[in-house]
């Protein structure tokens, strides 16, 4: 599966975990229990896989402290064996890295300041003033406004765009096609005069402030603040095809899974989890560590944690159809339950 | 905040308002009530940001007519402060332009017309027949597909692609990773022979044909028509990771919020608002006036104004599964109320 | 409309049709039967329109065998009219295509193997070890990342990217913004330590494989796999904006509309049909030849073909805040139905 080879011995002191057996024992890739063979390292991080432990034909198994007897094979022991995992999948990826310097079909303004050991890939364009700090990775063509700045260690991946005077800061990993810093959705209505019924564009003269070791994913918009700055703050993980509208502030370490869109305005707090195709509107406030679920639509603040839904389960067409009527007549089934009531209360 | 620094008097002229104070203050930016200090321009165009106004350390506000007594600083008088603030921002906008001419890593086929005053930016690709109007901007790395025509003013950020004859209209703004005159979504279905089960593409033939002043936002995707035109009128304004199927028409001066989706043919009359994550099904007519909320799912025409919604309201995990349970036996609910109903009508 | 034009008998030959009238008419494009003109095919294969049928001025109309009586132009007899109408457009379709051969502004890495039949735009850039098989078209700007095969008469539009190690089966199509093969979304949490509240990203080892004649949409994300690939099947058909994360599965014709969400390893089976804007979440296994609403929201697997939906119909905003409040009350509402149950049958 990869192309690197390192012994159990290695694993273990990289990982700085004990391990149980042949420390030469070479290692060539992770795989799943049930799929791992005797080069692969594998890991049981979640009870409900555990019955395939016994027959697992795995090199090592990364595994708790606990369960160490019941594994047959040699093993590497974790407080935290999901971690110890995520972890040991870095030192297999072989994911192609570009080689430091500047790409000589790269066009990069003259008052761009690049750490010497930063790459700059193929066709990518850098404008004036841009500061680009050690060992940040910038995919092929990928489009950097002027001003921007980029703190160690960041990277972007193939054809990403910022805009002008967006800061990253160190660690973070921005995926192909996420536009970062794009004008915010910002149009006043014009009630009089020949142009009545058009709109007045708002000029978003804010930015983008991203904080260390952000995930940003593939082909989601950020854009920048209408007057303040539109602020995501450290360690927070976004996935792809995201809306992130101008003056959100997201606080740290927050999750937001792919599909999600968050209005104008709306400040989100630390440690939340917002699942996938979820809503918010503008101009609220949601706790730290606010659980939204999947496809939840949030129309208001939130201001303690807990979980929070919105919309109906799902079910066959025929019977949904029946329901989604009756929905659109629950006032009247309420009235009716409350007359029914009264009915029965005035005959005791 | 920006670079740009003019006088009260300055400002006052060249929105064409009413000033009261110092005309020789120096401005220098924009900022809320709130925020904003001695060198700043602020705004009062919502009666709940009234509280901020006697307190402000602004240079100067933008303000109606009737609360000039209670502004305690320089004052710009308007008809309609918010217009005013929209048009203000403009002034101090300092993103940075491209200068006229076209960059010398740009590609542009020898059979494309590009106005002497538009700016092509760096590796930017313009195909055959391509016709650009005067100061037209197009962003680095935009790809514009042959025989497309961009007429006057228009402005295409960076990293945007338009397909083959796409026609844009004068003052436009396009944003980045935004994808116009992609190929509609048209497959037939194969029901026989050694294929069966396979989609046949249909080619879809018509383009994309964009008004004046329409902006559109980033990630945003517009498909080519199948046989005809899909139509976005004059001053439609489009927000991010909107779709847009094949043979849609939109009227003019209609708003649509981020991560919408608008499925084939559907028909949306003008000045219609619809809000962010809203969804409408394909071959509807929306009438002239409506206002979709967020997230609605619009299931057939529309045809009158007025504001439509759908979906439940947000609630507490717990409490929602109890209910959205209870939705999936709304139909038996509604019986039973029936059966109530009939058995004490009995005992009458 | 097109630039190409055939004579009906030329038309009949090449769709292997059988055609009544004047083989030697010259025709040159297609149109609905109420647009049409002398000069254009048209087509009736949905008996909605079969009222344009005796007034058409279309050239030429193909139709079902039975109805040729009733056609009063001349005609194109098939079985299945709309799959006739597919190939026909084919044959109108006049989109440029790219000349073979690379475009001398193309960043081609030295080890790639680039067919000399397959035609690369300009500022691409092709990297290490990929390789291109016969007739395959690379637009402008498209970025192909190491190690990716593409194999023959695909065609990849202008600034799709495709990250390392993807493969695309024979014949596929993949839209302008497209991104193949971005990092899935996979992080574990940090519980204890310095740095506890943060992410530590897991490496995603796996890639994409794509099969034969897939279509991906614009600004479509599919991420690459956590330890095995995320696997889309032959024939599948993928509109704008999808969501597809790391590890899903899809099967052989499935149809996915637009702005639809997949979340991680759901496995979706053969020739289902998944309406626009609906979500899956993960890990759920949905059989072959489902039907998903629009906007429906799939929470868990489906065992058995059919139509499933989810959410409420539209209202007008009036009566859904009604209806919506009652919604949150539904619990308490079938209890009181259960409490009316009971009084009523205590008394009989």
């Amino acid at each position: 599966m990869t192309n690197t080879s390192l012994t159990l011995g290695e694993v273990a002191d990289r990982l700085d975990l004990a391990c149980r057996g042949d420390r030469a024992r070479p290692l060539t890739g992770l795989a799943t229990l049930a799929n791992a063979e005797a080069h692969h390292v594998s890991f049981l991080a979640n009870a409900k896989y555990r019955k395939f432990l016994h027959e697992t034909r795995a090199g090592a198994v990364i595994i708790a402290k606990n369960l160490v007897d019941d594994c047959p094979v040699d093993c590497l022991l974790a407080d935290d064996p999901y971690l110890a995992y995520a972890r040991l999948s870095q030192l297999f990826d072989d994911a192609p890295m570009l080689p430091a310097g500047i790409h000589s079909t790269a066009v990069v303004a003259s008052t761009a300041q690049i750490d010497a050991s930063a790459a700059i890939g193929p066709l990518c364009v850098i404008g004036e003033g841009v500061v680009i700090g050690a060992e940040v990775s910038v995919g092929a063509g990928t489009v950097i406004g002027a001003n921007c700045r980029i703190d160690a260690g960041s990277k972007l991946h193939p054809r990403v765009t910022l805009l002008h005077g967006v800061t990253l800061g160190s660690g973070c990993a921005v995926h192909s096609g996420a536009v970062i810093g794009g004008d915010g959705f910002g149009f006043a209505p014009i009630h009089a005069g020949e142009r009545r019924g058009q709109w007045e564009r708002i000029a978003q003269l804010g930015s983008v402030h991203i904080g260390r070791n952000v995930s940003i994913g593939c082909n989601t918009a950020i854009d920048r603040g209408a007057l303040d700055d539109t602020v995501i703050a450290d360690n927070v993980i976004i996935d792809n095809l995201v809306q992130i509208a101008h003056n959100v502030q997201i606080g740290e370490g927050t999750a937001i899974a792919g599909s999600v869109g968050i209005a104008g305005s709306a400040i989100i707090g630390a440690h939340c989890m917002i699942g996938g195709g979820a809503g918010i509107v503008g101009h609220v406030q949601i706790a730290d560590g606010v659980q939204i679920q999947a496809r939840a639509f949030i129309v208001g603040s939130i201001d303690k944690p807990g979980a929070y839904a919105s919309g109906t389960g799902m079910m066959e067409l025929r019977d949904w159809r029946r329901n989604a009527v009756r929905f659109s007549q629950l006032e009247d089934m309420y009235k009716r339950i409350v007359e029914l009531e009264k009915q029965l209360s005035n005959r005791q």
